[in-house]
């Protein structure tokens, strides 16, 4: 339930549109549903912006789908992340409605529209490779109500194919900037804009990218402010805050 | 020189008030300003909506001076970053009206009044040992025409300490949040709210803390959606981030 | 055999209850069991306050059961940690009695009630991912004796799923506290209570999280005092641990 | 204010030898002292059972003497710890009654008197190079009212010399035992006895160590059960952990 | 061909009994055997006193038998390590008399009788999981000539494991002592004896053990002098050091 | 199209014997080819001298087909990295006359003869098991035209395999030289030559060979200048490296 | 004595110019002055194109004279490198003509002309606090007889700075490419270029730079191919590397 | 007390040339000498071979005065090592006759004349810089009776420095071999001999060689086997294990 849901409901309330039991009774289930192995925060949509997203690595599909169901019960949109193939479908037999994104991992289920985000996001990223995690920011991004552009495989190796884009990227309110190996995209990028760049270093690369720290490091190094960092191959994460960003516009 | 005032000058020239030779002067210097062992980049306020900052570490005050008096003769703001009180003594004889701040080892001068920002950054720190990047923030801040905020020695090992801050939480637009040790505070102040959260580590700490590691990747791995985060110690750049998000509201 | 074992017998000696050739042939044996690849410490129980643990991992099926099997022999109870399923079906048809908890991989079989221990344990974790390991904790208590509650999902994302569990905190005597990624919870959970807080660091999260060293770091740099660590996942270990200061209440 | 002492208070109250407003008054400031830049958890003693240590490394004097005449105007036991003989002159000169052990790095100041806690406390260390750390933990312990043993340089090159201390080893309640280079002597001491040991890497040795990285990884991996870790070179976190547990026999 | 083969060799050209182009084919194949691909140094038993062993791991089983023919034309025993079971079958299809040793991953074929060496090596290990790295070093060991006595399951956590074995350690000439998690076995068995201590980290253990890093550590860190490391679970490479020692008593 | 193809062109223009609408045409997929999720550099050949080679990890068989048929297209050679064999299998159903080699996991196709170069190449390694990274450096150093000598499994511990193939390594212009282990080679060579020794640490080993890290650092820190050093397992990268300086000669 | 001047002595003797004695006088000097403490490496100028250079750190004033003398003695040129002022001072004082550099830490004796190269290195870094190794490249290749240009403070966040130097750029033979922070610098100059581009990474940043590790990974992970790396700060070596380079010319 | 010492005192009470009381008198005081802080243990040289050695770094002088008076007192021979010269001369001004090596920074008291040992033992190393801790190796050795052979300089970059010491190599029982950078001469020299070579990284380099992490990795990786390895920087115990070895022929 959203900070205006919630208003709507409590005006419901005050204009006798709906009584108090029943008013009670859904506000009852906004904050914690304790069912024992997990603890669903319904309360996350309306403190922060966004319901509990459900991080499917290392849960069983059954406590996926408690968890699922819970926020479905509420009304919430579903989100989960990191969820491979073989756990989305023992999950999607469950939930009805959900879909599988492969390529980046996500599952997907919206009980109701996202409030439509103001402002411009740019996902980019620098090889082909990167995909899978710039996916995973796009469409976390669209799920929140973020208009999204794609600028994909404009790494620095051929600076040409980013400077063409010269547009896109100066039109973004806020650019989320995904790359492998060397990590170098960022700090190029942030110095042709003047608008924030989110780096999320992915694990594109062999030897001494140790899967992902050179990337991470090279970010969390730029020499163009302007760029903060989030955790390697977090794609969903650089989305989510990319949000809260446009969400003030 | 920056977007408003080029327009400006720009207007000036189409309007006759300002004759186009005197223009290409002014203009031409807004780029590059080589001086052989620096290359002093002018267009960055332009380009990313502040001026080239000074990263004094491992200058000599004959290079920090070189490059200020750049900025000086341009016209635009000036900060100097990691400039011990030696190196600040040294580089304020030959600039004239430059600040040093000690504590946040910050040098500054204002050429022209910043633009004032809409919206409300406020700084958190854990502890008072985290307080020299605290005010680096701050000050850089400040410095970009930010309304600040501070909330300071409010780590988790006592909540209630954070909790009484709730309000001035939830109405920030954007809150830089530094920690060191285990770099807990990030994850639980955006558990609270929905703006972003920069997370800052700090290297205070000792053994395990690995000079400010352990909170690095805390906070990279922090469970509440909604942190990023920048190099450990990077107050500076924190803030010109926050800013770059409070500069579009 | 315990130490009150122990005096038993030596006392049913000296009142002429047990002729000394006997008490000699059951003592002898309760030091070591030399097996040639094995050596079991059966003093392990009356010197350290419980029996040899079996680390299985790394052991063949056969190894395993020349261990258990001579613990068996002594009467001791059995309990073998960090084994998978196939290895549990190995071993169990060679040891009667043995159950296989797959979850928290361990396997035991009780040979004599433990000595009920007094004060109450507090298994808490982070998040649902982190379940094995607070599985493993809370079976290795019960397994020694202790009086176990579980607190799980409350991680720091959302305050309120732990505030709301307030009381269990403040009433244990010793807290198990589980959490992966950036393995905040032990801080904020010591901060509330008096009692000694035993943090487990997880190997859930991913990139930088590094199986588990972000959260050990963390961990280790607590702000919060009253805090001690064990390996990345030994919630055995934590628990044996918790066992030996209800031990002595 | 500890538990027994607000108990007091409110009993006071109740039987009328104090008013309420002076209660009150005293009450108020039990919570937070804000001072700015520092924020003093007066709650920790009552709610953690030990006032608010002062972490003095990377503060000002100023900073620690405002912590320091907080908890003093509120009658609590003052503990800074890693500070220097510089820091401790400076300090000093402001608080009336503050003692320095220079080896330990350790301000105290006793206000009232301790607690006596049942139960013996064990610090031992492998070398005479650990002495610092086993100070800190030693004279932490004895802040918290409790009775403690010393047995220095046991380390495990010489086992003779930790087994003439066998009695003392088996006689505690709870072990506290410091060590550098390869730290091995933890997984020996918890071998012998049946007592929770608290394992503290220090920072002795060269090359390899890493400045306690090694005594640190081999005291997470103890084969002996019942060990746990605090920071390298954290004395004072292992003798509060030693003491939540004495505080409940 | 060792030393003393070349030298009865040129007695026998000397007394006639060999003519000379005989020995010269003899000769020129015991230096290097170039096939292309793989490059064979006949010459090491000579130089060396050890026929060049095969690392089995990264090679194909084409260039495995290569190698493993050139050694058999010249007469040199056969030692391949590191030697998986599917790859040894391959092998063992081309190499008549060839054996795999599956738990130490070694193949061996004797070609001639190894010289027998005076003094005694033991090979110790602290645990059943480190079976398989003792064992390489055992049987390296008993292919150059050695005799081998096994102390195995003798770690720390049950010192009287170790000492009832001090006739064993102190009877020998030279100690293989293997050992993961914390690694302390190598120092404690040191400072009992007055022969040389070849340590062996093992990968036994997990989370922090990283894979035997904890073990390497502590050993290099050894608080006993006398000992020296090889590589995490190189039992082979410590018992061809070993086999040097006692080639020379 | 290289810089002599593009000089013919546009003499062919200048000539009449091409009219500038299919030089135009020409010229304008030069460039970029942009098709969606990668996005082709065509210019690269010209710029820098080779057109773009394709890294297959971690891209589907579909991604590298599109690059691959761009580059087809375009009249470009065409070279594909890390390619496995399954994935392999699939991309070659649809790119005629491409071949894959599968010990160096690379792809190749020649659209047009490479430019011969001038001097020599040696490609060296230090063991068998360095094959795979040698091969890579061989074939692509072949694909762009270069000589090549190899000189196999020539490692340090039998130095007279080494000095043996002497006026190979002194008539070289260029030395690409592989090993892994301790990572020797590349010092001991580079002492004994004139041109550049170019080192490509490989993964071979166990340990703390770390994947490479310690052959890495020992070529990172060769005590013989005249060497430098590319990422763990890049024979790829030295090779084109090596081909930019026997370009020039 | 270099590969010219052996043929001429040679000559020499051979038309009767010079008699053998004192031929064999001046060649039996050519390759070993064994001086007890050192050792020094005549014959490295004929073998290896360059004579031994002197890495002081570590050293005594006292084996740095020792070294040079010899140098002297056999008449070849003197470089010094990692020579601080206090040793160069101490140092000066024995050798005649040497002169030290101290932003660079090199110390020079000429004792005969270098060879002209022919070719043209360009040396460039990322920003001024890159220069001290910058200029320890750019003179040790003057040092060897290269034409050097120098590109200062041309780092990837204002690409304009680089890309208004791409005459310079394309008109090298070999670039020596210094860089910090996230060391992003190289893969965009070999994006641009068709020669080979040495990396140099540079100890210039704080926090997560790790000393230089955040570049040095940046840079053996270029996506840009034709890229080797030299150790952190070693602009000694990258130009040593550049000079076999263009002596092949 | 050595081992024949003890025997020559039995056989004095034996004969009667001794009375029992003056005989325990002396043996009491033969295994601990427990002074508080320290606590000597006097069994060493009679258990291990060789007195109790004092590890200086991190001791007061105070402390170490108090170890070596009762080696003194014992009549043991006195090492101390990591003695820098500040120290030093504090705790010479306590004992009488003490020599400090400063170059080796290790203390020494002759009280009885070393067993000589048989066989040879050669000290080599790969530069200069290294020779601090050539000489702690080589200064050891002759402390416990060792001859000892210096070949100092002879690194692999000139290879023929170290091939004309070849018959002090072959005519070495043991080898003690130092090495900084790539630590590549273990390696090679293991290659040529078939004695027992025992490598010791030294912290010589700087950027990735990571004060000697780099040395030591090469050494652990060595692909010459008969290799093992001490901890950085430990001449001391390099020549302690080597003594071991040489005390059996």
């Amino acid at each position: 339930m959203r900070q205006d849901e919630l208003k709507a409901l409590l005006q419901a309330v005050a204009s006798g549109k709906l009584n108090s039991d029943t008013a009670l009774e859904r506000l009852s289930g906004q904050f914690v549903d304790d069912l024992g192995d997990v603890c669903v925060d319904l309360g996350r949509e309306r403190r922060c912006g966004m319901s509990e997203a459900v991080f499917c690595q290392g849960k069983t599909p059954k406590q996926i789908v408690a968890v699922m169901r819970s926020l479905d019960r509420a009304g919430q949109n579903i989100l989960g992340t990191r969820c491979d193939a073989e756990t989305a479908r023992a999950v999607r037999r469950s939930i009805k409605g959900l879909k599988h994104h492969a390529e980046a991992r996500i599952l997907i289920k919206m009980n109701k529209a996202p409030q439509p985000r103001k402002g411009r996001l740019l996902v980019c990223c620098a090889g082909a490779s990167d995909l899978p995690v710039a996916e995973e920011a796009a469409l976390t991004a669209e799920f929140l109500g973020c208009k999204t552009t794609r600028a994909y495989d404009v790494g620095v190796a051929g600076l040409h194919r980013l400077t063409r884009r010269l547009d896109d990227l100066r039109n973004a309110d806020v650019i989320v900037c995904c790359a492998g190996m060397e990590g170098a995209l960022p700090s190029v990028v942030a110095g042709l804009v003047d608008c924030p760049v989110i780096a999320v270093p992915t694990s594109v690369g062999y030897g001494a990218s140790f899967g992902g720290i050179a990337a991470l490091l090279a970010m969390l190094n730029s020499c163009a402010s302007g760029v903060s960092v989030v955790n390697i191959g977090n794609g969903f994460g650089a989305s989510v805050f990319a949000d809260a960003i446009l969400r003030r516009l």
